[in-house]
């Protein structure tokens, strides 16, 4: 019987409320700038020596900008991403820097999942009069342990062409389009060339699965469990070379079965309301909350979402991992425990 | 200085108006069912022996549907597509065959894509009071030669499930998401597994590459000149195994740039006018025309579109090619001859 | 129940002794030198119009050289193939041409296998006073039907340093240690860097097999039948991106299970004798015996090998097709018919 | 200008005669066994907090074996190696496991190199009168981060047939005949199938390419510098998915080019000796000696062999990386600090 030694990292809750709410202090104290960079707050788990790791492999914290704040330009091998899970206002200026920067302005929206991959040039503007929030992922503790971060300073700002963008970035609209890949790309960098998952889409996507399984068709993961993974559009492999997305919708009162796999996940509830279990540790969640899975801990979610606090009905939840990085080095098991 | 024989198959054109004239004609005299499979009239070019190939590998037909007629039921290993130039209301059921069969149903417009990989079940079904008529490409020539060919019978008759349809087919709703693959589907078969490319998503991905052209960034192949392949969502490589599909955009008073490749090709005039340049023939072409480029003949197109002559205002081309044979086996050589 | 057309090429064999004596006699009238380039006996398969096609895709002759005599240098997009059925004394000379010229100069003797993938050049040198045969196998005919081949002439004579050669080629001296790759080669062209596959590593390897399985032990295809695949070091694919080269040995009264497959094969008996069937053909054959196993026609051999008639004691079969093309292109089936 | 920080892990060296002597040392003392598993000194670099760890993914140990004494059956995720500096007469018997076992023993001498994918059963036992050392390489570290580690008892006690040993493995019987595949195998396992590389080919090979050199063609790394990798000969792939293993021949008086790669390496000296440059530290070394270079420090090695201390009459070094993680993860990085 094969032994698998218990995971360092603890299965560990943060409720978006209070993260929320030590962001916005430090909204009022911290400035963002050169040097410091992003105003963020990471999730640290317990049992991680203090160290700001949500896992041994990923990097999972609240940004928050004031309105009419910049958060300067720069680059890093780390790759990474942002999900929105509330407000609006936000872009993010990617690939620009150099005196006729003319960066790609990519609008952040509730729902929006945006991956940016290592060595691009990013900076964020609050295009609003209000504070704005929203999840960045990145693979820091992972390329920590292997010691393979570089880091740049870019430009500390932005031109002001950057700051007014049409709706879609220019991402979306050579690579947003179904099955169809523009002739004039050639060779593409490592991580997907679409900056941005609009949640237009993914809601689509996901009401599409269930209504085919109430059809009496496949198209879910099993019963009342639509899923979407977010891939490259280029070669349909995963968003970035280190880190899996995804999204996954649980009507209510349906039960997803409990699962382990070697990796960690993070996720966040979206939408509506469950109670999640996680190895021996079990959650009533809501809107916001992020919790960790640790490698080989079983997870199971059990919806209890509807209209009243759900704007689709079900429950929905964000999730990334290092699943890529298993994939790739043929380290990935899976097991159902029910 | 290396030598190229001269491709056997010649340059060659049809005159849409003419194939419709056929097809309508075989429409009245010969009956689709059991045995004749289908009613298409193949182009056969002059070079290459009284065989009905366009080129040495690739087939082109057009294919003609009566009022409330059904194509039976059958599958081959050829890989096929069908392309629409003009008409609707037939449906391509996919999928199907056995006593509860029940197929994926997908409508079929102008402009519409439908990739269908080799041993897939496939009938068609005319829904409407008119005679549907469109393009059936495949690689009859090359499987001819490799002795690949494999076939089989299905249903005589669809059943009336599959005669009624959603808007859009399942295929669709699975995997017509851009960026969002469904985590329900493990392997997957050879070839796309999104059985339409919808002619509205093609027609905005062009328009933005020409917008973007525009606004001074990239995103065209050369100025004016906008073009898309159709992809496989799951992978990103071409929809079929040995045949790649495009569509082009060239704005009126563009020339695209004289190109010659190893492999040959099929284009159809979707929509608009103008003067194409093939080897040492050339023509003025319109809506619906087809003709060949055959390995290493130069091939270019001059725009001569308008808003009175075509829907985008420009010249809309469709092509398909073996392409991906060549690249498969590394074969491929470019060169633009101007 | 599928239907797959009775190949249009059919089972047909060649006599060693009637190519040898019409090689034999070629090389006392045709003179080989620019413009001829190669004096070569093709074997053409009856079914196939005339042209000089062993099967729809392969190309096998038998060349012959005089003593002294030099084929000239060229290349081409066709990929090749040498194997010595008998004989030893020549060199052929790869990758040379212009002033400065040094190709590798690769020995060929009984057994050995030598693969020329596309667009090298290549001469040929008989060092000895006697003349000499051997089989090469091309993928002319397929690369005639996609029109994808270029040719090349290149020096009319090689260097003196090219007529001097050590035992092993220099491919074989960076790439012939099993399982250790030369840190100094980067980028690969396709097809294998190894240009010679020794006989006596051939041998070795099926000995091997047969030990292993006498041991009690895996290792043979199945009892009494082992089977090596030549392939390309750098990566493990086939040694030619359209041909796959195997070599076979069948221990004496072993027979091997019928099998056919999608895909056309020329065997050679490099050793012993044996009674082949193919189709509903039969055949008894022995040393340089020459055979075609069309698409789909189920094969097999029943030894009748012996220590007066083989050297291994057992049957030794080369085998080429056109496999890789199927695989890459996924119309690879295969079936046991017994 | 980007950025690198520091690596954490530190440029060290461990003289081989103290090892060994630590080994011998616990030979006495530590018995193996059930439990223990093995007797192994392993290196620990000095900056990793006191883990056993030379970098922050490698793991390297010294592991001793008394006359006559088995190490125990077991297996795990961890892909492990086994490179013999000095000694023989230890068998790794690989493969086996339950009532009918029958592993496939491997013999270890000087210079061999024996990589052992995960989750395969070993066992090793001492048919000889004499202590034999030798090295450890794993990827420990990495999945201890990952948490992808898993563990599994064997047999306390091989069989007696699989004391007695051919003088090579089945594997090599298989897998160690240059570009020949056996057509018996199918799916291979991650890792290498090839279980053993004799010094002899690696000898051979790093030979030849200097005598490539010698004659005025390329085959070296750069001037006086061979190298090999050993490779995965079914698809030429690194040997272990996480681990890379390479030997490097240097001739007297040649100084290498000082590299900076992400990833770390550990070396250890096979035979010569020479002075070896890490970032800020130089070390004279000599046979048996390890040192570790962390990620993004300099390395270069100046030979000082000779006939008197080397019997291939140059400086022979033994590497293994954890390049290939970051090759699968497109984070490799290389430069050249001259």
């Amino acid at each position: 019987m094969p032994a698998h030694p218990r995971s360092r990292a603890v299965p560990h809750l943060w409720r978006w409320e209070n993260l929320l709410r030590l962001a916005a202090q430090a909204g009022d104290i911290v400035p963002v700038g050169r040097g410091g960079e992003r105003r963020a707050i990471a999730l640290a788990n317990p049992a991680l020596g203090g160290r700001p790791f949500a896992t041994p492999t990923l990097w999972a914290a609240i940004q928050y900008l004031m309105p009419g704040e910049d958060a300067p330009e720069h680059r890093h091998t780390q790759h990474a991403f942002r999900f929105v899970v509330e407000g609006s206002g936000v872009w993010t200026v990617v690939g620009g820097t150099g005196d006729t920067a003319d960066g790609d302005a990519v609008p952040m929206r509730r729902g929006d999942f945006l991956p940016q991959a290592g060595w691009n040039w990013h900076a964020h503007h609050n295009a609003t009069a209000e504070p704005m929030a929203w999840i960045d992922g990145l693979d820091i503790p992972f390329q920590y342990v292997m010691e393979s971060q570089f880091f740049e300073f870019g430009r500390a700002e932005i031109s002001d062409a950057e700051r007014i963008t049409p709706q879609r970035s220019r991402s979306e609209r050579l690579w947003g389009h179904p099955g169809l890949r523009p002739l004039s790309v050639g060779a593409v960098a490592p991580g997907s060339p679409l900056l941005a998952y609009k949640w237009e889409n993914t809601d689509a996507a996901l009401n599409d699965q269930l209504l085919l399984e109430k059809e009496g068709y496949g198209g879910t993961v099993e019963p009342g469990h639509a899923a979407v993974r977010f891939s490259n559009p280029h070669d349909g492999t995963d968003v970035l070379p280190t880190m899996r997305a995804e999204f996954h919708r649980v009507t209510r009162g349906s039960e997803t079965a409990p699962v382990r796999e070697t990796g960690s996940s993070v996720y966040q509830v979206f939408d509506g309301s469950d109670t999640v279990t996680v190895g021996d540790k079990s959650w009533s969640v809501t809107r916001g909350d992020l919790f960790v899975v640790p490698s080989w801990e079983p997870f199971s979610a059990r919806s209890e979402a509807g209209d009243t606090d759900s704007d689709s009905g079900a429950l929905d939840l964000f999730r990334f991992s290092d699943a890529p990085v298993f994939e790739a080095l043929q380290l990935d098991r899976q097991e159902i425990t029910r």
